[in-house]
């Protein structure tokens, strides 16, 4: 069965996944940017954004797993731009360029309706405005039986874990202090609740975490 | 000259330095005696509490830290005990037992006076209700010359963080869930600014993080 999973999903050490006020300048918001070096440090990443050299140890092991059987991907609409409200026109097409590195169907979440959009590299943006349930059906169709990815921000994992319907998540914990931002563990009211830690290694860059449901839980909804 | 010196203080993944409801029967909140399971394998904490055998790896080398060079140690009203408001008599002398694993005087901070008690073993808890400025004067005057350690809880090291006080932190990050509780970076209204992480190493049982002064910053008040 196709599984819902979260990847490379970075998290400071004081629990934000993005630092305060989201900007075009600061599309992780204020410091954000620093929790991502592990990534783009790795082989996986650099090669993924069409460039040379990079590590291929630890960092890289777990960078290219987000990857491995995942046909389409869910995304917030804060991780897809600096954009609230309505959208003014067309012009944003996502913090990625021409080629955004996903190459399959993407799930917008929001609440303002917009037509799709097709990316060069087979990206294709698709802007869901009736919930996160409609959102991972048409992103289970798209996958055609691989899993699904949700790419983020933390207010989209959290109302897929509040929901029960993710299924593993690894998540990487750097040795960032961002002081203020956006929690990862927040408004879960007790969750998550049914996961254990099946994986917890570290390089000097990053702890990896990766969760997976108990063996006595299951979803409450698929 | 002498630190302010947090060592041993153990989170959970999602942040939580102890469980909800902390009572008599749960001294960490539900859930939360997981968190210690880590430095209970020690040989050091199995020395402290006069039991044979233990761990010597990574985790021992941390949890050994804790003790060197410290003269006395502050701590919160809620880890000395569960019982809050006025003391209804002078029968709680805290979770330790008859002899204490301290050996050293230990202040603990309180809005209801109540004499000093003298345990076996060099223990003296002194009860503080003049504020944390108070309470880190008496303690660095006992040690005499020797750093201070604060014990915790989340709440009394966020305090001491706040006023700029702490000189350096170490924590460990556990592979344990609480999903609710009592949050180790939280009302710090943007701190911990001006520390920085110099140790980030993990046992299969915990990740290691030491975190110390940036060099451009100094203390608020000493």
């Amino acid at each position: 069965m196709p599984k819902l999973r979260v990847h490379n999903f970075t998290v400071s050490l004081d629990g934000y996944a993005a630092g305060p006020d989201q900007s075009i300048d600061n599309p992780l918001g204020v410091g954000g940017g620093a929790l991502h070096e592990w990534a783009f440090a790795t082989r996986t990443l650099r090669q993924m954004f069409h460039m040379d050299g990079g590590d291929e140890g630890l960092d890289d092991t777990f960078a290219a797993q987000g990857d491995v059987g995942i046909g389409a991907t869910i995304m917030g609409r804060n991780m897809f731009g600096p954009i609230r409200g309505s959208w003014l026109d067309d012009t944003w097409t996502g913090w990625w360029g021409d080629e955004p590195p996903y190459h399959h169907p993407v799930f917008v979440l929001t609440h303002h309706r917009r037509p799709p959009i097709s990316m060069q590299g087979g990206t294709t943006f698709h802007f869901i405005d009736n919930g996160i349930d409609a959102a991972l059906a048409r992103a289970f169709d798209a996958a055609d039986g691989d899993d699904v990815r949700i790419g983020g921000g933390a207010a989209t994992i959290q109302q897929y874990l509040c929901a029960g319907l993710i299924d593993e998540m690894h998540l990487a914990i750097v040795p960032v202090l961002l002081g203020r931002g956006e929690r990862l563990f927040d408004h879960l009211d007790g969750g998550p609740a049914g996961y254990e830690c099946v994986d917890f290694v570290s390089s000097p860059s990053a702890l990896h975490v990766r969760l997976a449901r108990t063996t006595d839980s299951s979803p409450k909804v698929r």
